[in-house]
């Protein structure tokens, strides 16, 4: 019997980081052949370029699909979803998958989501159901309406998603594949590397041995102009609190460029001697550096998930992540430089949270590929309500 | 105070009927500016050129989008969609509404949708909240998702929104403007136009002087390879109730090749003496056609919507209006001549239904430009649960 | 060593037949690869669908890119050619061919030209320096600034090139590769099939056992609005003849429409006795039923190139071969029914013309396989004065 | 009479500086109306935002276009082109002008010139005829052979347009209208700005006042991955010569990234004490800072054009230039920091080089304005031989 087709789009290097334990699951699978599309942010350079990154890792890129139009306004997030929904479309018309899996819910994700639907493939959706702030939270439910079968984070994500009218035999727990990479982490806790040797970077060399920051903060589309506001706060309130940092560069957004100008601007004006910035590095390394960190702080989502797994104290500021289920890891927090900070040092002193798995156990990226094998491919549903 | 800036945009024929007199009423609202943008098949010679129609009915076009990618088929809808969420993005970029209005579910509207929602654009969709077959389910409900306001046109279909996760406040049942055009139909009923000489077509000139049926067909994408089977059983139906019968070319879709395949074969093979074949004509004269007709026939909307209001017999065959709430006009039948010839025959000799407003009171057009002049212009919403 | 990777664009039926000797001597050439991309009006229904016929002459497709926005005006026609642009340029960054081939200058063409120059792979331009009408000549000469090698089919196209200012070393006289398929039909002439029983076609079944005329009528893109009259002219004509007549529709192109409303409403309200209507067929079949007729009606470029090698008399039509080096087979009248009839009645009882190579010898396909081969992979060029 | 709608389609700052007298002077004419696109990198931060500038200079932008496709590699430079074809297309046909104008031979511009040509709107084409190293030199004389008008800036350019195949009716030569800005600057030379205080920019704050060099030095597209090796030469050539230096950042293009790169580099790496680096700024301030230099050093036109009217020394680097002609001013030297070094120290102690009207008299602008209203609008051609 021929193998399922599992075409899998990759648009972004956390939306790999995301799914990259199922690329490998897909592909050890006796009853699965894996179609892998990379497109939009990782293909560049600005980015990280991650599509190296996954010929590295050892995966056979069967597309690449350059999409992203310029600007980085509400404009252009908008046109490069549709280069995007157009030229997927071409190349599901000459892959022929059997299934689409796309991710998450970046902006350009619908794409994908589109693209599929409209050609009677069946459509599923990883990690559908969460509640967040931003552009993203219509993204998300709307790809859930779009999608014929959702391979959800956690129980609440299932409950929301069948409350949205889905049908319950097509939503499963599987976890989050970002926790299968915590979980390995968590195996191998060990730094074994120097980051600035192995990545470079720019800004101050800090001391990390005796504990330090991570900081990952994203620009929020929904609040375009505030995004340099909004950093800036975070770059005084890390500043003043003198602890080693090492920040880690955003994505590409609407927006990014407010967060990067701030950035910029103030490494410019205030030259921080405590902070150390990055561009993106690969997952493992960059879980290994928050495991050993003292917090984690910013808008990511690795506060909310990966680090209520690994039980690392995160500070999460602003809306971004306003509505996703937390652990007892997290502390929420204002954009306001003053608060930031208290929070800071709240989490650093505090004891240790608790390990817990309410975004999976680290087993998700073999249950997505065998529920891929199992399910029967339909592509026709109705609310079912 | 600058008026309010409503942006409508009118992809097809039907959208347009849908729409009509809510642009009328917006036009003549003192606090709101129409922007008419038409694209996609409202363009298109082969479906009847509306645009024309719409600027003989006095309305500005502020701007002409062709973005139908040829070839009917499901790899096209998606591209389709692509072209147009490039080129509204850029439309939107430059007419600045502080409105965007999408209608009902073609698979096209999607792109409207997405254009508003990552430019933060506050989006009303009209007509969601329904439940029908085929691909327009999957597109009305994402587009739901991607709406900040929802202008339905029945009571189920606001709590379906709301059971969506919609914030009630941002729901309202306006009833359906294609409604309002039916009011306006039965307060001036009579039949003062030759259709034959009007509107010319094809096929057998028929008499319809003592009765006769309105059939119209479309595709259902879902069923795309099936669409030249499916009118091929209904053609043979309606020939063989020798009944006069005004037959009604489909809309553009997937499939659409299908169905009009199935057409002109039937016509060049069979050349019934009963049928006699229309491109698109303007809603008015098409209502009162089918306000005169024993039955209407097909899978079209308007046998559940203004046939429900007109109190007019209605056939609906297959699975494209599954699920949408009927009156008591309706009857449903499978891809099946016999059993279709025998609907017809049952809904030609049973007495006329009753008039229900299930759809709509005849105002709908003024609740929704007054719904458009009241709600604040907000753009970010959240999951309700 | 790895062989060249040469990768033909195919767009349309026409350019199918111009080049399909070439891709079977490049699939045979022991040190080339084909790549068949097949795009735009090949792969639509309207037009024959050259893409299956493609398949079932041996070839395997390496991408198909559905690229056609419809409307068949000159807004698509522009619209088409970007997003083929958009498109190609993905498809040549996964194929990573060592040379791109363009054939002729249908609008849509200057795409193929453009990826490929922009991305720096070697382009060759198969039938550059010829002259016509229409905007065939714009794109024509546009194509062959950006090709970096010239395969012409005569030897005036050779010094037209040159004189352009282009290295005379990048310049090849080939001849065309439609000529080999005529001179396979001179091989083997013989008339084998029926063509209403294999090619269906609709209108009057003529007897052509005692001669006939063949008709290809294409619209002129930059007298669009004229399509129609002047179709009307030729049906005219060609009615009044009363010659059994076999009449192959055109293809897609700005304008298309009007020819094909002409013939249309002309079929109609006329019902010519004396013509039947085909859709596109195979060139081999095409051409022997040319070689059988008594001449070749219309303003297709078969009537210069095939016709003269063939010794066929033909009849060209207006302005669209305006330019093109002709053999002694062709009469050049104006769209005029009076003149039309006349030029027919003059070729139809002459003597027939002799055959002349002027186009080609019969190897043309082996030629531009070898050239292929041979040429050095530069991509920089500079105009020669 | 309705006055002439004259659209010109400004993609890039540099073409904005070649065009904006004869922008000006079309506003001022009474027989035409300007309608103002803005596309591509001329939307972009990166590049300077010149439509903020455009605007601030006081012209009405009738459409904006966002069209760059990010990579700043080959593939995505062919798809920014394309997306620039498919809207420039629908904006055409929403503001139907007479003629349309095309500048130069960036990359993009053949997305212009297409959309003109395809639609047949006369198209004039401004600096065409020159001869260049690059993919310019390939989208110049493409667009030269889709133009119906030539614009050009010198006897030399006129002369290969016609050799090309142009009709010389169709031929003009205005001169360029950057030399109109420069006749502005030559006639108030004196310069009034501190341009670290006006503009900012990064680097050390080198002491200007006796005497400085300005570099701009831009990537060369079929050079694409020797952008960094090449731009570094030059860096170590300039930070050796120990002169004050204003270096202005390139352009957008497939390359500029390595440029960038190289740029960047150097810069963290080598700290050079006697270079400040600028974004774009106004020509008017550029060509003041040039005029009070000691010589402009790069592959930047204005070295060509400007400087030959100015009688400023430049050092013109690699093949950018190739081909174009010159005046005394310039010498040319290859990728290599001691040949650099070595041309600056000439340059900079030869006598001033006498000023030539090899580009132009300032009165360009004014003339391309009067060709405009004078020309027929037609668009049809044929080559004339």
């Amino acid at each position: 019997m021929a193998k399922r087709k599992i075409c899998v789009v990759v648009t972004a290097r956390p939306s790999y980081s995301r799914i990259r334990t199922a690329l490998t699951a897909i592909t050890n699978h006796p009853d699965l052949e894996l179609q892998l599309v990379v497109a939009a942010s990782a293909l560049l350079d600005r980015y990280g370029k991650v599509s190296e990154h996954i010929k590295q890792e050892g995966f056979h890129i069967n597309a690449q699909v350059y999409m992203v139009v310029e600007g980085e306004n509400l404009v252009t997030s908008a046109k490069t979803t549709g280069v995007g929904l157009m030229e997927l479309a071409t190349v599901f018309d000459n892959l022929a998958p059997d299934i689409v899996v796309t991710i998450a819910d970046r902006h350009e994700t619908i794409a994908t989501a589109i693209a599929a639907a409209f050609m009677n493939i069946p459509l599923a959706h990883v990690q559908g159901g969460e509640v967040t702030g931003s552009i993203d939270e219509k993204v998300r439910h709307a790809v859930t309406k779009l999608a014929d079968y959702h391979l959800v984070a956690t129980q609440r994500a299932a409950e929301r998603v069948i409350r949205m009218g889905e049908d319950p035999a097509s939503v499963f727990v599987t976890g989050c594949p970002s926790i299968d990479i915590a979980a390995q982490v968590l195996d191998e806790p060990d730094l074994t590397i120097n980051p600035f040797e192995k990545y470079g970077g720019v800004g101050a060399e800090v001391n990390i041995s005796n504990g330090y920051l991570v900081v990952m903060q994203h620009p929020v589309t929904t609040e375009y102009d505030r995004a340099r506001k909004h950093v800036t706060e975070t770059l005084h309130a890390v500043r003043d609190t003198g602890l080693p940092t090492l920040w880690f560069w955003p994505n590409v957004d609407a927006g990014s460029d407010g967060t990067s100008k701030g950035i910029r601007s103030f490494r410019e004006l205030e030259q921080p001697a405590n902070i150390h910035f990055f561009k993106n590095i690969p997952p493992e390394d960059f879980l290994r550096l928050i495991y050993h960190s003292r917090a984690l702080i910013g808008n990511s989502s690795v506060a909310i998930r990966e680090c209520s797994y690994l039980g690392i104290p995160a500070v999460n500021i602003g809306s971004r992540q306003l509505g996703r289920e937390r652990g007892p890891n997290v502390v929420d927090v204002d954009y306001d430089r003053e608060r930031i900070m208290q929070a800071i040092q709240t989490q650093v002193e505090a004891p240790r949270p608790e390990k817990v798995t309410l975004y999976g156990d680290g087993h998700a990226g073999e249950r997505i590929a065998q529920t891929l094998a199992d399910i029967p491919l339909k592509f026709t549903k109705r609310l079912t309500y």
